[in-house]
């Protein structure tokens, strides 16, 4: 249940059928714009007042890897990351989508090794690190990618940190039914406002389950992550830990080349951001008590990262210094295969942020 | 200039701007839609009458990659191919986006070497194959990609055949005002009946120029490759080689796993069909004496290949029980990183074919 306030801007606001949710980003090549991105976001406050939005922010979406500081809350929240002295590297990488960078592969590792488990009790399966070096260097060495070298290793051993800590099976962490996923519905729940007993589900790309949630709600939890004045003691202190954890260690979160990384650390962790698969992004800022989420309607993260720029930029997290240093993030140049620069990425000209 | 005829469909049809093109493709996951592909085709016949449509023909579109056969009539009607004894292999290479496979990276030296250049003499770029095993063979080997792995290659090689025919600078083939693209730029204007002396023009990823002409042009240009009675002797022949080539050697033009060349050849080579970057999609079915283009507005190559798919079946170039065989093309599912299907790429269910 949100409140809209003020500045609502877009072309839809409830239906989300009958309308199409704005243009916001839009790609040019020499004299043309080429593609095209529509989307929507809601920043919302953390007592559920829509600060700004555009497009439809009520109807459900997934929120995929955006939201694994609020899925690594239990970790703190059980005593499991004290239990077995995690630092921020780890607690940062709970809530990591990763390159698979050396550093994210050997610390994960390590963390396996200190909880008693294995790569093998991973259940997210294995890919090719995303970082290209990475993924070149592990290719030439003649071996292949593990479990650890998944984006999610880090939330996994999180989840199999906190079963460890409890007791639980740690076999079969990431079915709907296990303690570690149905203790996460319960934050989700406390987070979002909504009763999450009769929500569409699906299946993550590492296997967990994942839940529909209006786009206005996961800004509202986002909001709480960052300012969870409403909360429980224990809750405001696990909400605390995280935020400090990616603002001091916010490559283990993302890598050295990602955007999220790379913001939050030019940030000096004033905001605390996040991609998630399919074009959705989400934020918090805890000074200002605000939320955000985004989802794209065609699943591009690169439209994503763009909506995102622009609202730390509108919402001044992003001032006008940062963003001149950070423009090869904000208004990503695109390069031929020889290196040079044919195009832009941008806010679409008749975007209003 | 096309005709407008009948079963006209989709929101909108000519500013562009005003409405947005209609939802064609979705992508489930559970019990959800998760994103959306909004896109515009024409299916346009080679008098230029318009047969099918959906959105907004009219607008402007780069059409990449999927029209490099277009881009390949010099080669053939130079007489360059047959000077220097080129096969179907090389000729379908020419109008190919391929996946570096090693058939397609020898292939390319070889021809290279037969016309007196070498790979250094490309000026495409380089970039790892696109085909996962190849890539990880050629790291695990210890090399790096050349300008031989590009997708873009094989084209690259036709024009500097062309150009070593006609005694031209190999040197700056790739250029505007290279005799190579002037002869390219008159072949779009006879085959899409543009003038396109004041066109909007940027640079392809390989570093040629792309040229901004209307969709339903460019539908009309394909109709015409497949069926060009109102083009000269020259172009009629040159036209049916290469559509041999191609249907004779469609993993050359593509590769083992591309949908492209897939289809080609389950449908015997009755339609020939390419992809560009962007979500663009092109093709020709000569039988019908029709052609068709795709734009998806976001640029999605997974959507692009979901509407070709659709229209082809529409069309009834392919038949149910091809459609059977090819459904993992024509409707994919998603796997999640453990290989478990969690979802379904396909066309929306409020979508007209």
């Amino acid at each position: 249940m949100l409140e809209h306030e003020k500045d609502t801007t877009g072309e839809s606001s409830s239906s989300g059928k009958a309308h199409a949710n704005p243009l916001l980003v839009e790609l040019t090549r020499g004299d043309m714009v080429e593609s095209v991105h529509r989307a929507r976001y809601a920043v919302v406050d953390n007592e559920g007042r829509v600060v700004l939005q555009a497009g439809d922010i009520e109807a459900p979406i997934y929120a995929r890897s955006a939201i694994k500081s609020l899925q690594a809350i239990p970790l703190i929240e059980t005593g499991a990351a004290e239990a077995f002295g995690l630092g921020d590297a780890e607690i940062s990488m709970a809530c990591a989508s990763h390159d698979g960078e050396p550093r994210h592969v050997e610390t994960v590792l390590a963390w396996l090794e200190r909880i008693g488990c294995g790569v093998e009790d991973l259940e997210c399966g294995a890919h090719l690190p995303y970082d290209p070096a990475s993924m070149e260097s592990l290719l030439r060495s003649g071996n292949a990618p593990t479990a650890a070298h998944n984006n999610c290793s880090g939330k996994h051993s999180g989840f199999l940190t906190t079963a460890r800590h409890k007791g639980e099976a740690t076999k079969g962490y990431i079915r709907r039914d296990h303690p570690v996923q149905q203790r996460i519905l319960g934050v989700l729940e406390a987070m979002t406002g909504l009763d999450l007993s009769r929500v569409p589900m699906g299946i993550d790309g590492c296997g967990i389950p994942v839940i529909g949630m209006p786009l206005g709600n996961i800004a509202l939890a986002m909001a709480r992550l960052g300012s969870p004045d409403d909360q429980p003691d224990r809750r405001q202190e696990a909400c605390a830990r995280i935020r400090g954890a990616i603002a001091n260690e916010p490559i283990m979160m993302g890598g050295t080349r990602r955007f999220d990384s790379r913001v939050i650390a030019a940030v000096g962790g004033r905001a605390i951001v996040k991609t998630g698969a399919e074009g959705v992004y989400c934020g918090t800022v805890p000074d200002l008590g605000l939320g955000f989420a985004v989802k794209v309607d065609d699943g591009a993260g690169r439209a994503s990262e763009i909506v995102a720029g622009a609202l730390l930029r509108r919402l001044g997290v992003i001032d006008d210094q940062q963003a001149e240093a950070l423009s090869e993030l904000l208004r990503p140049a695109i390069l031929n295969r020889a290196g040079r620069d044919v195009g832009v990425i941008r806010t679409a000209s008749a975007a209003r942020f």
